[in-house]
């Protein structure tokens, strides 16, 4: 990354505030910047799993924090047996969205520190939880170098869904890298996928690369395979909710459909995604649990009607995309070209890559 | 054929009426079913570009009776010079989209009407536009026979776009076969692409088919090839708007996309369309004019707004399937499996396969 390169990142899904989580309610975008500060731990599993938050690495921040709050209370309701009610606190954030493994990840992160805390948890639960975002932010920004070195210049990219700063700590998984190969003018064109049914594309993705002045330009899902008929993308970026042993990878419905259209094109595929979303106690992607939302999410777009009366909607909101049809997978520990078993398991004993501190643009503007 | 099949086809997008084009308003659907009375040519062109019809067959069903509009107040104004203005007219309905082929072709039947016309040509060309409505009609149930033939009982099939009766002057293409086939009992399952940004799929094929009694399920665009994965589906069948003479389809965008994914799955992919669909001047689909139509389209949803100010959109309404991914064409001449150059010459070449009259349900309840 030459010095001079301007990271642009001034959006922050979840925040740890005044004792609390804040979180920007991203069913509000692009039309309103509403916050939602949440002091219990129930109202963080509500938020999940009505999406006020999105996005795998941003789910398993906020639950992170969402134990802090739990601890808090339990200890203070029972000093002396905080950590039996603690456990069902941690089963009701685990149970707020099935796919993503981040949750269960940070979740597991934070057990282990609740395990060994002597007294008051609070304190050392808040610094796990703040080095699991921070963490976060720094995986974010290796990836970016990491899978923009990839991109040629005079690329043209798809992306899919929402993966930047609004799904995760900050700066983005695939939106990490799209927004680092932009900064390094590698490329000439970004399409984002409009994203049905919750239209993560154009309320998220547009919104948040306007916000740090990235042009990007919207496409309806369906117009992806002609999109690369006519040669315009080299590149599909995407992120991703689960990562089984074997390279397949759950991700926003639609994912598949893309990975599919790349490879009859010719256009590469990368997964980009911080260690912690994979799994390796799932062998392949056939055993990840894939979540259904409710039909209206079809039926109705942005509670509008659309659909007649009766009409019923198939709505499985995450696909599995199997490692054949992925070029390459990118994470914090390295990346890896055309995916397998051996070559994951290899990835995920590596020691995190060195990686310089990265300034954001909204700390080092120059 | 058994006797007893009842073939439900209730709906009509355009009729002529009191000496009018009657238009069900596709705008509103399914919320509002209202009516345009047209009595000029000008409001018709209006109305094909406006979308208030759409669907190929259906454009030039309204066009045709556009021109008995035309023709009668051009020669109310000067029965001397009638036909000098009546070009102005054709071309303005001409223009009004440019992708479908039926269009042209209805006004190139109109035409040969007026060219042989002596004195007041409005009843003859009324004759002429009413025999083009029927026509289609009687070749969609052709299309429904040949093409239901070809789908085994137990079957499921994916959708795309609206090729019902709302497209077409009754009965439909592609939603035609899959009436018949359902009316049959050969099919377990219908799903239906939701088929952004104009959502005809949800607005339009959901209601005329619920309109019939007939069940449907829809989907994300983005979720076809999951679905096609889950072995869910053992067909897709769309329509057409454009068939070059190698058997290139162009139709609503996203249909590409299904015929990418159908191909990598094993699923056999249809196109039903009438054979004025078929365009032998154009040698290849990379030679049809693919509509693109404002980025509003895809930055809203009916009117309401998604994307941020500033967000760009792609908006290409239909795209290009090559021949090489396409199972079978059926047409009213008969079904081409495997298209070609050849194989499509010799189908046009056809007279028109013998067909039943056909009772309509609403006509003939049993």
């Amino acid at each position: 990354m030459p010095e001079e390169t301007i990271l642009p990142d001034s959006i922050r899904a979840v925040e740890w505030q005044d004792d609390a989580v804040r979180l920007l309610d991203q069913r509000e975008l692009p039309h309103a910047h509403e916050h939602q500060v949440l002091r219990d731990v129930a109202s963080v599993a509500q938020a999940i799993r009505d999406m006020v938050v999105r996005g795998a690495p941003a789910i398993g921040i906020t639950a992170a924090y969402g134990v802090v709050l739990a601890a808090r209370a339990r200890y203070a309701a029972n000093p002396g047996d905080w950590r039996t009610g603690l456990d069902a606190d941690l089963r009701l954030l685990a149970e707020a969205r099935p796919t993503a493994v981040n949750l269960a990840w940070a979740l597991a992160r934070m057990r282990r520190v609740a395990q060994a805390a002597d007294g008051d948890p609070t304190a050392r639960l808040l610094d796990e939880a703040h080095r699991i975002h921070q963490e976060d932010i720094d995986a974010n920004h290796r990836m970016g170098e990491l899978g923009a070195a990839l991109v040629a210049p005079g690329s043209a990219v798809l992306t899919h869904c929402n993966t930047g700063s609004l799904a995760t700590g900050g700066f983005g998984t695939a939106l990490g890298v799209i927004r680092q190969a932009w900064a390094e003018g590698r490329l000439e064109r970004i399409y984002a996928d409009e994203t049905r049914p919750w239209l993560q594309g154009s309320r998220l993705t547009a919104w948040e690369l306007l916000e740090d002045g990235i042009p990007v330009t919207l496409i309806a899902d369906g117009a992806a395979a002609h999109l690369m008929r006519q040669a315009r993308v080299q590149w599909v970026i995407v992120g991703a909710d689960r990562i089984a042993a074997n390279g397949d990878v759950a991700n926003k419905i639609g994912t598949y459909s893309a990975a599919v259209a790349a490879r009859h094109h010719g256009v590469r595929f990368m997964v980009v995604a911080p260690a912690s979303t994979v799994d390796l106690a799932v062998p392949g992607g056939e055993a990840i649990p894939v979540e259904h939302r409710a039909p209206e999410e079809i039926l109705c777009v942005q509670d509008q009607r659309i659909a007649p009366p009766g009409a019923d909607a198939w709505n499985p909101v995450f696909d599995i995309t199997p490692a054949g049809l992925i070029d390459f997978i990118v994470t914090e520990k390295g990346v890896v070209e055309a995916p397998d078993t051996n070559k994951i398991a290899a990835m995920m004993d590596r020691e995190r890559e060195a990686s310089q501190p990265f300034p954001s643009a909204s700390s080092t503007p120059r």
